[in-house]
């Protein structure tokens, strides 16, 4: 962590209430509370949970996202273990949990993957007498701590791309490491103004994005998904930076659609594109290896729950899209801003 | 008129609700009645107008658009001068409408130029002891045919350049050229299916485009603004085809922001793009004489009159923006279609 300005506790003072650690989710008073990411910007409250099936059914009706699942899934397992304090059969018992909570979101591996690393961490203090639920939130503690600092890692660098009187286009919701950025350029005294596309149908620019930006003082300047280009044109924009949701090993960017749809107009423009990598996929070598996932074309049809067309007009959704690595500048990853072409050896190590 | 194998009243039965002459306005029963575009396609209504002022307030409220404006106003000049028709003052009494209805929309060059050609024809009926309402009503009529000829030769040619089995993009609504060439390629047994970006902020894909090609049969998916480069990069698309509120005599297509952004996509994925020519202005030679309207930023943050992000949050919103003609393929004119960089002489003349 060298060359690291600040302090995990001043990089929490940073972020906008919704990337907060503790707005993610956490465990109090014999409860875990959500943060509720579905009425965010109205709304800025908690969704309360007394049993594992009520985070479950949180998780699964998208009231958190981005890390929200797996962070409210290890505070539900440390709710459990306090709940279980005096069972014989604590470890079948969190077992249990573990599997319900893993049904949640099939797709999303991450969930299982910490839900066995704090699960071995209960196991041990079981053996040793201790009480689980400590041991339990004692290691989300840490992998949060490592989580923090590897966003500010990569925020350290994508700061460093920055210039003062930059315009920047984004899209999407980049969470910590892109909002952090951010935070990093304008406490080195650079002026930058963030281009936010809506990002339709889910509006995550308009509802996460923007509001986050604007809420830690960034000047921010809310547009829909069809404006980039008109805005390049006039000169407004100097840099292009978005989040990952995959990253080929050969520098393929799979993120939000739209995504794509930007890169070929900033490379048009000669604005550089920075994409901000969070891990490595080795089975994911090359686009072929990519399955675009396509969504349910009703959501196409609305904006907030209120249709936009008739019922029975044809939609399409692919989710994502693919940004191949010669409109790619650079790959944002915890070792600096790496080549897409040459991430094989250097990415994530 | 040569070449066209459709008599107007063929072309009148294969356009959709929206596009038929009748349902943008017409006189009847002493009242002008106009259809109701803000509320299509939820509902197929008319605005009834007794008065000059209530056909000047629907125009003012955006009741509708397009060719809308100017229709509706030449309209209600022949239901005023049914009203003053035994009137010794009715010239005066007519230009006092006039002027009324040419405030609507100050910019809209078009309502004024119209009004004053059929009101030169109600002052010669007058001069010979004749109805000027019916007058205004004949020349309109002689109007309309000439302008939906017009759309057909237009969509003639546009026809030409579908081949059966392509995908086809478009964006905001491209009036009654692009349904008509749709329409057209149809009728001659090709299969073609169209892209329809919802056209953010306004929904003009969503609400005008994608029904009225359901309507009349055609195959349609409707998309976000965000996804034309993801469904290029999957061979989905073969053409783009939009309107153009303006060409400049250079080449310069000016349209709905948007426009431009597939535009480049197109051209990233080798896919030919055509814009439709409705007029020439030899005021606009070339990109520095167009002045982009830049709309109030309000309409970005709310979708369909919902708020999608937060009041104080800044936003931009230009309402179109240029494609330079390096990125245009062809210019669909009354004669053909012309390289966008040889308008000059052959451009709608």
């Amino acid at each position: 962590m060298n060359n690291m300005p600040y302090s995990l506790s001043e990089i929490e003072n940073m972020l906008p209430h919704i990337l907060k650690r503790e707005n993610i989710a956490h465990y109090k008073n014999g409860k875990v509370y959500i943060g509720n990411r579905s009425q965010y910007p109205f709304e800025k409250s908690f969704v309360a949970c007394h049993h594992v099936e009520d985070v479950a059914v949180a998780i699964e009706t998208m009231i958190t996202q981005g890390v929200g699942p797996w962070v409210a899934a290890v505070h539900a397992l440390a709710m459990r273990a306090d709940q279980l304090k005096d069972n014989a059969d604590i470890i079948a018992e969190l077992e249990q949990a573990k599997t319900r909570l893993i049904q949640t979101r099939p797709t999303n591996t991450l969930i299982g993957y910490r839900l066995e690393d704090v699960l071995g961490h209960a196991v041990t203090a079981i053996e040793n007498g201790k009480p689980p639920a400590q041991a339990i939130l004692h290691r989300v503690t840490a992998i949060m701590d490592e989580m923090y600092a590897l966003y500010a890692r990569r925020a350290h660098y994508g700061a460093q791309l920055l210039e003062d009187g930059d315009g920047i286009l984004t899209m999407c919701f980049a969470e910590t490491s892109f909002i952090l950025t951010c935070a990093f350029a304008k406490a080195q005294g650079k002026n930058i103004r963030v281009y936010v596309p809506e990002t339709r149908p889910f509006l995550q620019g308009a509802k996460l994005t923007a509001p986050s930006l604007h809420e830690i003082g960034i000047d921010v300047r809310l547009i829909t998904d069809g404006m980039p280009s008109a805005l390049m044109a006039e000169g407004k924009i100097q840099k292009y930076m978005t989040a990952a949701d995959l990253i080929t090993l050969d520098g393929h960017v799979v993120n939000k659609v739209g995504t794509f749809h930007n890169a070929i107009s900033a490379a048009y423009h000669n604005i550089p594109y920075y994409a901000f990598a969070w891990g490595c996929d080795f089975k994911k070598p090359d686009r072929d290896s990519i399955d675009i996932e396509y969504r349910t074309p009703c959501e196409i049809k609305k904006c907030l729950g209120h249709a936009t067309s008739l019922d029975d007009i044809g939609a399409i959704y692919p989710a994502f899209d693919i940004t191949p690595p010669e409109l790619v500048d650079g790959v944002i990853t915890r070792h600096g801003v790496l080549s897409p072409h040459d991430l094989k050896d250097g990415f994530e190590q």
